[in-house]
């Protein structure tokens, strides 16, 4: 086995990439503790009932599978052993019997891996609740795995960093949440961002009025197209989905919608002016704006966006999604308000607010804008020159002067030919080198060369100490 | 489903406890870097053929596997239907075949779950040889499963932390290392701890003097024993695994070896003066030793030990372990040098040597000895009391303020009783609480409470600012 490899999907990552990484994880998390969010962790496994039939069946199909002992699996072999399909002579995994191919992979598993940070949490909130002091306000930053086809830029596992309030209705907590992520991202460096704001109700509005509430997603699916489309096949896409004439000609309002935030929600309040949960939608929205805008935003734009229509499965009011204006990407960052998370665990009428930060994708837009400033890095800052055994105990003691100073410091552990050891510092980005021999161990000062400017300097360990790196 | 669950040997971290758990590998990592090691991360799933054979049987038995869509699990039921084993008809998960059984757990899975961090450690620098720059000092701090029986303090999902250096034969490295474990236990604030060290050239140096060299293992076992069972049930222990009454004879000196390190090492010597590996091992231990007792330890003591038998299944030098001597726990750390890591996947001759910290016993012997500090929480410092929409409104203003001063402060989202907030603060153990109301408004002077003594004082927003936390 000479030729070494990780599964499809799965990455290693380098120290470069890690610091950069880390650099993202430190911004969300210090920026998350500073809003009075609070860490928790699950674990990688689940139950596999706590992740099924939450995800819809595409998702299901998503989840990966855990095994230890193979007991269970054994066990479906052997319910498995009179069935006809099992007796049946071509038979192949494509000719394979689904419902019993199902049966199998649901059945046989230990557990399951966590496929968001969502349920999971759902899950810890509700077998926790008696220890819990709500509003909860918890942050998870930890890795999801999702069987998908790996593509570029879509990982089998990537890290979800989530934060939730879960226990109070207050649209102050989305007000928050719109401030973190400007916080965030405007400390990461990030010029010119959209967070973009809508509303379930809203949207729910819009298919009362148009007289088919039963057709709220694909409406909002069709409507969410208008730009990339334009209007006449988001007609034609609506007729095929079923709308009349009639119902279309009702709609046509919504399409001209335009201008500032509070023009939007003024035209939108006329469209809606018959439907209750529509205006209670618009309410919700103009407040979360006025609110925002009193406070300020460092770099963010809010954008009110009638065509934003992420998870409509299980939010329930505001919905948010971030987009770079710099960048080409998806969306970042995204989250919303669902009225019943944990009611699927038994305990009801527990309204929450997340948002989710893409730590992947704020990596490469990152990376496309060059903002990772130098600093990204935990790398060793001083690096001395192994000449020899005496040489090198003479530098163990100086090291650990500059370590007691808190410079990340190094002695190259063997006598290797100097282009070698310099060769390290460069592969190693280590910015300055010490050089002590003879002549360094008598007179106590050393040499020290700027791997940047190549420049070489005479300097005391004590002035070392010191320095300013 | 009202009664939730996560598998067994797995666990949810909580807030406080997380809080913790982040001081300890937060100490961990910056010592990491202070020393000059760089993190990688690799997947939560490698290969199965990456990571079976590499742990013995019982280490294999132990891995979990992951299965993604189930595909191969079906071609596995495809082709066992045949099997006698399968038409049998009193067949049950007790008298099913464990070879076929076998067959089925091993070959259906995509995938496995990482065991340790060496292994894919391993995996990582050969697969990724062209692109490090040697000696490699990594540090790694990941979780690990494996499928062991849960039992108190042993989980099936743990983290460790490891150091490794690969690609240099120089004993610098271990000086580094037994420096390094000083480092971050005293600086955890551990007051009193051992460093053990052995080599496992000494023991291969007492198998050949006994003149059995293929016995060192159970000889090492044995002689591991001699301080819980004593001298005579050990060479008992010894007579039954063979060892004949000229060789126990010979073996007896080395139970008499007693003193300083420096008098142990030199009773050693003359113990394994004929043998060649076994003087090399002598000699490295006393290089260790004295560069260590050159540059001195903070708190720990290092202390040669040749009884210490750990991982003879791939050491090849020297041994480590760490054990608390406040505390009733184990080992926690350890390590050693190890010949050749990467030999395995086809890159030869890689010597390297690491250690590995165990986060979750450090924990509760932390938590034993009370060693966590007040400050090893991230939770808010000020919180808000909400007393209603214009309360609030006047309070989001100040709450910002303060955040931009980089203090953690909440604002209660909701207009709750006065109970319900203060009690909000107590369960977060928020040092101190405002409360606005009309006078506040009006004066500009905040009413703050110091919810330790219950003192309450009158302060401005810019006083609060720069109030020390």
């Amino acid at each position: 086995m000479s030729k070494v490899s990780i599964p499809k999907g799965f990455r290693d990552f380098s120290p470069a990439v890690m610091a950069k990484r880390n650099y993202i994880f430190d911004t969300i998390r210090k920026s998350f503790q500073l809003y009075g969010f609070e860490q928790i962790e699950t674990p990688t496994m689940e139950n596999r009932e706590t992740l099924t039939g939450k995800y819809g069946d595409e998702g299901d199909g998503l989840i990966f599978n855990v095994m230890q002992r193979g007991d269970k699996l054994v066990n479906e072999v052997i319910a498995l052993k009179n069935l006809d399909e099992l007796t049946s002579s071509e038979l192949t995994v494509k000719n394979f019997n689904p419902s019993v191919k199902n049966k199998i992979v649901n059945n046989f598993s230990d557990g399951a891996l966590r496929y968001d940070l969502t349920v999971p949490f759902a899950r810890y909130v509700v077998q926790h609740q008696n220890e819990i002091s709500f509003p909860f306000k918890r942050y998870q930053i930890q890795p999801v795995w999702r069987a998908d086809r790996p593509q570029k830029g879509r990982y089998r596992e990537f890290y979800q960093c989530d934060a939730d309030i879960i226990g109070s209705d207050s649209l102050l907590n989305e007000v928050e949440l719109v401030k973190l992520f400007d916080e965030v991202l405007s400390n990461l460096g990030l010029k010119s961002f959209s967070i973009k704001l809508n509303n379930r109700k809203i949207l729910s509005g819009i298919a009362e009025v148009i007289g088919r509430p039963e057709m709220i997603i694909p409406i909002t699916v069709a409507i969410d197209k208008l730009e990339k489309i334009g209007l006449d096949k988001v007609n034609e896409e609506l007729a095929q989905r079923g709308l009349s004439a009639a119902e279309l000609e009702k709609i046509q309002p919504l399409f001209k919608i335009e201008g500032t935030n509070d023009e939007k929600l003024n035209q939108l309040g006329s469209f809606l002016a018959d439907s209750e949960i529509g205006l209670k939608g618009i309410e919700e929205t103009k407040f979360i704006l006025d609110t925002v805008n009193s406070l300020g935003l460092k770099k963010a734009t809010l954008e009110v966006d009638v065509t934003l229509a992420r998870g409509l499965d299980y939010y329930t009011g505001a919905i948010f999604e971030v987009v770079s204006n710099e960048a080409k990407m998806g969306s970042i960052c995204g989250g919303g308000r669902y009225a019943d998370l944990t009611g699927i665990f038994g305990l009801p009428n527990m309204s929450g607010v997340g948002i989710s930060f893409g730590a992947d994708r704020i990596y490469d837009v990152m990376e496309e804008l060059e903002l990772f400033p130098e600093s990204a890095s935990a790398s060793t800052q001083v690096l001395f020159i192994n000449f020899g055994d005496k040489e090198a105990a003479y530098c163990l003691n100086l090291l650990y002067q500059l370590r007691a100073a808190g410079i990340r410091t190094e002695l190259y552990p063997d006598a290797a030919k100097m282009k070698k050891q310099m060769k390290y510092a460069n592969d190693k980005q280590i910015p300055f080198v010490v050089m002590v021999g003879e002549d360094e161990m008598n007179s106590g000062q050393l040499t020290l060369k700027n791997m940047g400017s190549g420049e070489q300097s005479k300097i005391s360990v004590q002035e070392l100490r010191i320095m300013n790196f």
